[in-house]
């Protein structure tokens, strides 16, 4: 049996939809469409910008950081867990270039769901070429109620 | 005797204004104010704007890794090598939050110069705090000519 | 059809073997026993020893980057490429403590073969309960002959 | 005034000894000589042993992560702190190479001393090339007592 919340519910009436009412303002830059939401996973899309591009005309690897830890974050969100959490630190491998006008897919899963800790990844790839374009990963911590 | 270049004379004529002409158009949207400059050294300011920030109005995980992606990038940029470089990989330790309307400040320098490899780190610092908001790396491997 | 070369044949004989001659001087200390090998992904088993483990009589976390690095070499060399290849860095997640006595699996599967940056990511598992140790990741650069 | 406590009063004691009572069996492998310690920063020199070494005849990499991993561990309970630390993470950036028969040195320093996190860093060098042969970094958690 699948886990569900009401979160999990609300996001899932946004799937497919062009926006949605997140909580986050950078995410609202970011403009993801959600694809697929289950406990503990994400899946959205992302069409590159202008200027979500490096002087290449490439994504900037920081518009991958800042996609990669947004979703993250909104996979926890989704989990609607007892207590927030917030991030110690995260690391990413760039492994190829998107251009502008591209769109890919970030998915994120639970490496590892600790009761402190939470660690999690999440993969962008390039759908039109079947290539993995970056892999990070997130451990989030859970902030104690004073 | 310091290194100097015309890449580096051009972004020193930028220290203190509230634009220029980057060549990175997601760099626009961080809007750096480029505060010192040197060989493998740049020191730039930012100011938190409601679309950096998370939904506890705190600056986004996302967008501090975007501003150390960036500077990173803007540092190498300075330092007029003869091969362009891509990042392979970064890594971040979130320390302390900022919030909307902080002004912060982001300094890079060259931890291991390579003739391969260039490794830096980038420091965030809220200097109203005196703290450390946030570390990065990253490793930048020359592209060879085809 | 599943690649092969000489020395995964090579190794395929040392499976299960309690020694065998690994060019590695440190991987001798570590004493793997190879479970599984094919182009790509190996599969070792370590038996933690007392000189592996920390004042609280766990594995050192150290020792688990040693055998994430070790064997990650090791899938590296069975691949039998054209160039050596040297770790640019590696980044390690612990989640589990396992014992002194404890068997455990360690296992490695590629993430990106790009031409010039190989990126592998290794997997520690406490067999016994069905528990995720550690996870690493590692980018391996191509030396260029001179 | 520089922080003490009897912890640091007893490393001091080890300075420049070829054995010490260290209460980790796996540090009695590595065979530190503590060279200098204060609040938060210790600095040991190591001799790179034939078993420390890869293929190539080099200081193997995990034996570089499994040195950064102790002396952090060792710097964190130089501290004398109220609760027990465990690591979260390591990172680590390989530079240079280091040969069998080389003595080399690592120095920790505290990034951030949190409550709950406390960030240290770790560099190794080759003195005698006055090179840096890699710099790792450690996030720890505070073990709450059940």
């Amino acid at each position: 049996m699948e886990k569900t919340n009401s979160r999990l519910d609300q996001m899932k009436q946004f799937i497919d939809k062009k926006t949605f009412d997140s909580p986050s303002p950078f995410s609202h830059w970011l403009k993801p469409i959600i694809k697929e939401v289950s406990y503990g996973s994400l899946k959205c899309e992302f069409t590159i910008r202008k200027d979500m591009t490096n002087p290449m005309g490439m994504l900037h690897g920081g518009v991958s950081a800042g996609i990669i830890d947004d979703i993250i974050g909104a996979t926890i969100f989704s989990m609607d867990l007892s207590h927030p959490f917030t991030t110690i630190n995260n690391y990413i491998d760039y492994f190829a270039p998107a251009m502008e006008g591209d769109i890919i897919e970030a998915q994120t899963s639970v490496v590892k769901l600790g009761r402190q800790i939470i660690n999690l990844q999440c993969e962008i790839w390039l759908p039109s070429k079947k290539r993995l374009i970056a892999r990070g990963y997130s451990n989030m911590i859970r902030i104690e109620k004073p």
